[in-house]
């Protein structure tokens, strides 16, 4: 049902382009109250120990890439709140999901967390 | 009452340290259950728009410290409710609290956001 048209499959479930927040950084001007909701959402979707482990572990998978089906043994939890936290992640710009047949396959969304990294690296 | 002895107060505000997590980086080992929670508690400290305002007010000002009297009215808060989102940032060891006379002053804990920056950083 859904391999025959990756692209576009793809590019619906990647985030709204947030090109304006890319250089924002804790160090510069404080941040407004659009731009504080905008990386409040992102850290919101980090702040919970399985999905850190979810993303760690599709971190961990070849190619940053990992099928939904490795990743519920792992964190121990039945598919149904595995699939409710990839969902949060990927609302949230952290991981993209691409479906392949049966199986959703999630990839670190990596400018989401370099926004991040540079947000929060000191000056 | 507070000012005569600012070693001891400083001391008492830091969070526990934890040189253990300072290289854990998403894309090396799947984190463990342990280091999951610990990342976790500081992504929901900063996981609130008006946590990072105050974290984001404080490093804009000099020497990246700045007295609660100076934080209330930017963020358009009561005191109370400032007070309450600046608890929770340095017990998630985010920020550092020094009490001088009435009021406190806050600084940013460098090496917890550098450890953050560093585990997102992609490799």
């Amino acid at each position: 049902m859904y391999g025959h048209n990756r692209e576009v499959t793809l590019e619906q479930t990647l985030p709204a382009p947030a090109s304006a927040a890319c250089c924002t950084t804790l160090t510069g001007e404080p941040l407004d109250e659009h731009r504080a909701r905008e990386f409040a959402r992102i850290f919101k979707a980090l702040a919970d120990p399985t999905r850190l482990r979810l993303v760690s572990l599709v971190a961990a998978h070849e190619g940053n890439e990992a099928c939904a089906c490795d990743l519920i043994d792992p964190v121990g939890l039945g598919q149904p709140t595995v699939s409710h936290h990839l969902k949060i992640l990927v609302d949230a710009g952290v991981l993209r999901r691409e479906k392949r047949g049966i199986w959703s396959y999630y990839s670190l969304a990596a400018e989401t967390l370099e926004r991040i990294a540079a947000f929060l690296s000191p000056a």
